[in-house]
């Protein structure tokens, strides 16, 4: 199986998808798929993750760094680009098991001589901030080259310009770049070291943005002449000298040694990656790569060492929807990390530990106790949503719209993912370190946002938006009331673990966050509060008070009411607003997140209500209808919603503009939904109250799947095929772990294995033996 | 001082207005001020109160019946309309002080000979199913004349047709036309008899949806010749035959007598208005006028012997806002009939016990027990309102509003008239008839709707619209709030008032309305309901949860960016629904309403800071803000609003098309506006636990007001000028009554009088003796 995604050719309309497509990074940085000749112009960009800057009154949005790969070649004095040279061929492949970039063109320079380059690249898994490059040149005919190759600070922002002060150096043959953000002033330093073979160097090329350095090679006809890149960027200094003073010593280091060397080390740690979350797919060669570039897109955005960043909703492929977090990483990206690297998903929810203050000042803005997490998070946890987050293009009016005042179910989020990490992983330490105060501070806000209503004697979370955006400000919206309530159940079993086990601790939160009276007020709401449910005939779960009463148009018919093709079906007076049609899953997501408290024909009845009704209108809709798909035992529309989720960044269709607007970018949730779509959907792997259940249901032509998770420390491999699924426990496993399928439960042994056997295609519940 | 309305031209573009300026009625139908020779074409009308229909999917509306006053001139074979004949002169005059219309009009007609026609026509307040129209003729020259009159079958409906089952008879001389009803099949009839001298009736004219009479008359110059028609109306009888047979015999009777028996008995019903509810302005004639105009306009559409109709929001002007009673008859014309005729007032507080069944269904409909009104009440008190009130000019499409969901002051509104009533006349007879059941209904439809927010241990009324409906679904308007805490006071008081003085009506009320648990409910949310309190830095009342975050932008930016005069600035999108643009008086009438709550200071503070930033997108609006400018000693300010309010129907300047659809119609809630703002603002009558209060603030160039008021069934004469008050107990009263002005309170003996002095201008604070 390939593990190489290759473009052989060049389509300047693709300039910006491939960007996406060919990203790669290591969870600290960004660097966008595009080549060393380009400029901001075709959105070049190194992104870095959890620096923020705001400019005037425009939204604050992350900060993308100079570009240290900039690389001009010029041969008997013209550019060689592909924008506009004459070329023979062009590939450009990204290699997701080692996460390199190599491109390879052969130029016809002027006078018609070839010349043929070749650079390789990668941003390092191994040192955060260094970015290494290597480039070959061949000539096929005796020329001078000449080589600019250096720091582009001319930066591709949408909000910008963010960096300022910029002041270029040059020491000992290093070049480097030192600015300072436009907001925080915080310094953004670069520098480059360069190994080549003694070619002339004829000095630096000063703009006072960038500074390039310029190289003179005498090329003999089909000789092969290199050189390595090696840039080192910082920006977590506070001092501006100091910063510079790291980069300049890092890349003079790093220059002693050769580009393999340096990609030996970034490869063992991709190889560890893999082995700790490869899926291995028999029968189907384009599932089985869509899903490992899902993985792979998922790898190189996710902080392995930072736990007070956590993954945008598009990634670091830009400053797209303002590099915000969401609710996109707990619901959508944790489960991936939950069960292949814990250690990842700790720092992606001790993210929201980190933010509590800023959805403390978030409640309090608008009336309530506790915190309300932020819509669009950023560095401090205050909310970078505005208020008027679209405009309206019949009026071209900014429309208000309810994300940031409404979505109460993302402090909600919040505390799921924070249980979810210490359910998966036993580890109570995160809940110490600030865990449970989120989880208390979220509930509260909940108790703090709900009202009673005596009539009925029930609390109700009345005037929300659920995942389902184009229903705004709904009464007692079923998802956001369910989750609402698994809030306070964490809250509740929070308390009762640190009582029990940790009375100090208990004591002392209880009293620092005055919780002496909420933790009643918990226990009262938590006994009291509405759940819509199935309705008795239909067994169809209403979306939100007074859901069934809307219009039941077909999606088709209302589409053909669109008047323009980019009006929002949401907001003041979207067509959906009135209507059925949802923009996403929202009660089936909610069947997903609670799939052991509903029975297959309540799934059954509400996958097929709502499936008809749902417009996909979010990239984080199709792999929840897989899910439950695969839960009923729908295979074949499973694979469907499947094969759409996990090649969402492969073919670039989602839209990338709305007017001048960029708003492409890689969709890391979408990718976690395919992970999900294929482990806790067709294998079916759920884990509840410790067990581990697997509920396989594969795709016809699949012949098997197989993968390893990790449960409560303990590592796992596991095959499903359409008749069997084997188990087999880690040697170095040192605890025994229950898993059932259908109705059989068995407890495995460190070391040994247990294979379940049944009958044919299907969900797992006809079980053979 | 002139009674009489008049225009001396012809001006065709004013044919619509005119025909509300130069309305009559009687409280039973109204017939819009159009001429004879006019047809649907020109909005003649002649509009039944309380008779509904409803065709197809159309909106349900009054009807209009057949016109019987149709009447056609023909010389030397021309038709003598205004619209196509040349004409020497032409004045029509409305005579407020009995209600009759006069046309004089002298055409020249084809050969050159002049014709005089001369016309006379009132909606009979003796005989509520007659009209009776004089009409004389005389030519310059000798000439053949042919009269055609009888019944105008082809009516203008909005949504109709609304008749069917056309059938002409003609017996004895009289003509009729029978026809039911579409949707309740309920006949309308209606005869036609004519009383003249002799002239040569030609036969009959029967197209089979209207019939005439055709009448030669051989003309000499100079001389005149006239006739009488007696027309009457049946739409209240369920057999079509009876129907018919009664206005037979109704018309046979009428016309043994004279136009003007029949005028004269007419005259002593309207002498006697007049007597009751006359204001005499000295120093101010223009004021004077509009003032007696806007009572009349109250006079012609009060239902003076039914309790089954109320007084739709465009009167008897039309079908337009499908003849629907609003808040506007509690509200804004109560207390007119209240001070002046309580038993008219009695008959419009009673039809809300009519259709209290309405007001059940459309509470459990939405899902609570109780009495939830109609915002557009018809005939049997369900909602004719429609989801789709409004269409978005951008896109064409129907805008979802929520004045028929959200409105829920609507049930405080009737509860608040019940209660006004019994207040002013002690007439407790309707509580017992069914105002008490109302008004229970009504408490316990707050408290279903309403929420308990334990955090602060309050009970809060969310997601309502309250009088400024640009603001769609907001928590907490102040306005809406108290009305929901009176309707509970009032039901408690109810309560206390059958309790202990009639018990066996209490038992019965509390065990067949089941509400000894409700009781419980009321005292506890009256003691805990959420009442918004004046800042206390501004004094300012937020309108609602949120409302002083909202934008503060200026009316005239605001209005700069209308891109369409016709969009609507409320609904999901519109321009003030997210600023502080507020559509009419909202908080400032909850100050008017509840004005011995509330300190000069808050008064004038809040005044001062919603009037620049209401767009008086309602005519309901500068009533309020006159009287309350009254109230805080702006007489200025008062005057000028008043006028706006008082001419409101003599201008006909408010919108009278939205595109096609006429929405024109006449203002009663700014007729008894006007009324409120003389009485109540300029001369500060209150009534407040049985004492009158007197503020007076009278406009620079009124010399003085002069009127007389009915309290407890006692009727009292009042001058105020600016130096003193005086006020008479009629020598007819039993009771004693306390007035208060300033600091100093009076009883008044029957027969007795009593005279206020105090110094200069003012409101009242500065007494002097």
């Amino acid at each position: 199986m390939s593990w190489i995604l290759e473009e052989s050719d060049f389509d300047p309309n693709r300039i910006t998808t491939n960007g996406n497509k060919f990203m790669i990074g290591n969870g600290a940085m960004g660097y966008r798929g595009t080549l060393e000749e380009f400029t901001k112009e075709q959105l070049t960009a190194c992104t870095l993750a959890g620096l923020y800057d705001k400019v005037g009154d425009q939204w604050r949005e992350p900060i993308n760094a100079p570009n240290g790969l900039s690389t001009i070649l010029i041969c008997n004095g013209e550019k060689l680009s592909l924008l506009t040279t004459p070329y023979e061929s062009h590939r450009q492949s990204l290699n997701i098991r080692n996460a390199t970039f190599q491109r390879q063109t052969v130029f016809t320079a002027p006078g018609g001589n070839k010349i043929e380059v070749k650079s390789q690249r990668f941003v390092s898994m191994e040192q955060l901030n260094l970015i290494v490059m290597k480039v070959e040149i061949t000539s096929s005919e005796d020329c001078e080259l000449i080589v600019q190759t250096g720091i582009d600070g001319d930066v591709w922002d949408i909000n910008g310009p963010h960096l300022e002060n910029y002041e270029t150096t040059e020491r000992d043959g290093i070049i480097g770049l030192s600015t300072v953000t436009h907001e925080l002033r915080q310094p953004v330093t670069i520098a480059e070291a360069i190994a080549w073979d003694g070619y002339v160097e004829q000095g630096y090329i000063d703009n006072s943005t960038s500074i390039y350095r310029g190289i003179s090679i005498a090329c003999e006809a089909g000789k092969t002449y290199g050189f390595t890149k090696y840039v080192a960027i910082s920006f977590d200094s506070s001092n501006e000298q100091q910063s510079l003073d790291d980069v300049y010593s890092l890349v003079h280091k790093a220059s002693k040694e050769s580009y393999s060397i340096h990609l030996g080390r970034h490869e063992q740690h991709w190889e560890r990656k893999w082995e700790l979350s490869d899926v291995v797919i028999e029968g189907d060669d384009d599932a089985q790569f869509a899903l490992r570039y899902s993985m792979y897109q998922l790898h190189i955005i996710a902080p392995t060492k930072s736990e007070k960043v956590s993954i945008p909703a598009r990634g670091l492929s830009g400053q797209v929807y303002k590099g915000a977090v969401f609710w996109d990483t707990e619901m959508f990206m944790l489960p991936f990390f939950l069960y292949s690297q814990p250690d990842v998903a700790r720092n992606l929810v001790m993210y929201r530990v980190h933010t509590l203050d800023g959805a403390r000042r978030k409640a309090a803005e608008y009336g309530f106790r506790g915190a309300y997490y932020a819509w669009e998070s950023q560095d401090t946890g205050d909310d970078a949503c505005t208020l008027f987050n679209i405009t309206d293009v019949f009026t071209d009016r900014p429309m208000r719209t309810y994300f940031r005042d409404k979505q109460v179910h993302i402090s909600a989020d919040a505390a799921h993912g924070i249980w979810q990490y210490y359910e998966f992983t036993g580890d109570k330490s995160v809940l110490f370190d600030g865990g449970a105060e989120v989880i208390l501070e979220c509930a509260r806000f909940f108790y703090s946002y709900a009202y009673y209503k005596e009539d009925k004697q029930r609390y109700e979370v009345l005037d929300v938006t659920g995942p389902d955006e184009y229903h705004e400000r709904v009464n007692n919206n079923a998802f956001t009331n369910a989750l609402v309530g698994q809030t306070l159940e964490i809250a509740l079993q929070t308390l009762e673990l640190l009582e029990t086990e940790h009375p100090e601790i208990y004591e002392d939160l209880i009293r620092r966050l005055d919780f002496k009276q909420d933790k009643e007020n918990m226990i009262r709401m938590y006994g009291k509060l509405y759940m819509p449910q199935p309705d008795p005939n239909t067994l169809v779960i209403e979306q939100f008070d007074g859901y069934s009463k809307l219009e039941d148009i077909e999606l088709k018919q209302l589409k053909s009411k669109i008047l323009n093709k980019n009006e929002y079906l949401g907001g003041g007076n979207g067509l959906a607003t009135t209507t059925q049609i949802l923009k996403q899953a929202d009660v089936v997501l909610m069947l997903h997140l609670f799939k052991s408290r509903y029975s297959h024909e309540v799934k059954k009845a509400n996958w097929e209500y709502y499936e008809p009704r749902t417009e996909h209108g979010s990239s984080l809709s199709s792999c929840i209808y897989a899910l439950v798909a695969s839960d009923i035992g729908y295979a074949d529309w499973a694979y469907n919603y499947f094969l759409r989720t996990a090649t969402i960044d492969l073919t670039g269709e989602s839209k990338q503009y709305v007017g001048t607007l960029y708003i492409g970018g890689t969709h890391p949730a979408a990718n976690g939904g395919a992970w999900m779509a294929a482990i806790l959907g067709f294998a079916g792997v759920h884990l509840n109250r410790g067990v581990v259940i697997l509920n396989p249901s594969l795709p016809e032509r699949w012949q098997s799947i197989a993968f390893s998770i990790h449960v409560s420390g303990q590592k796992f491999q596991i095959t499903v095929s359409d008749t069997e699924a084997h188990i087999r426990s880690d040697e170095v496993n040192a605890l025994e772990q229950s898993f059932r399928l259908g109705l059989q439960t068995i407890k495995l042994e460190p070391g040994s294995s247990h294979t379940f056997q049944y009958v044919g295609k299907g969900n797992g519940d006809e079980l053979a033996g």
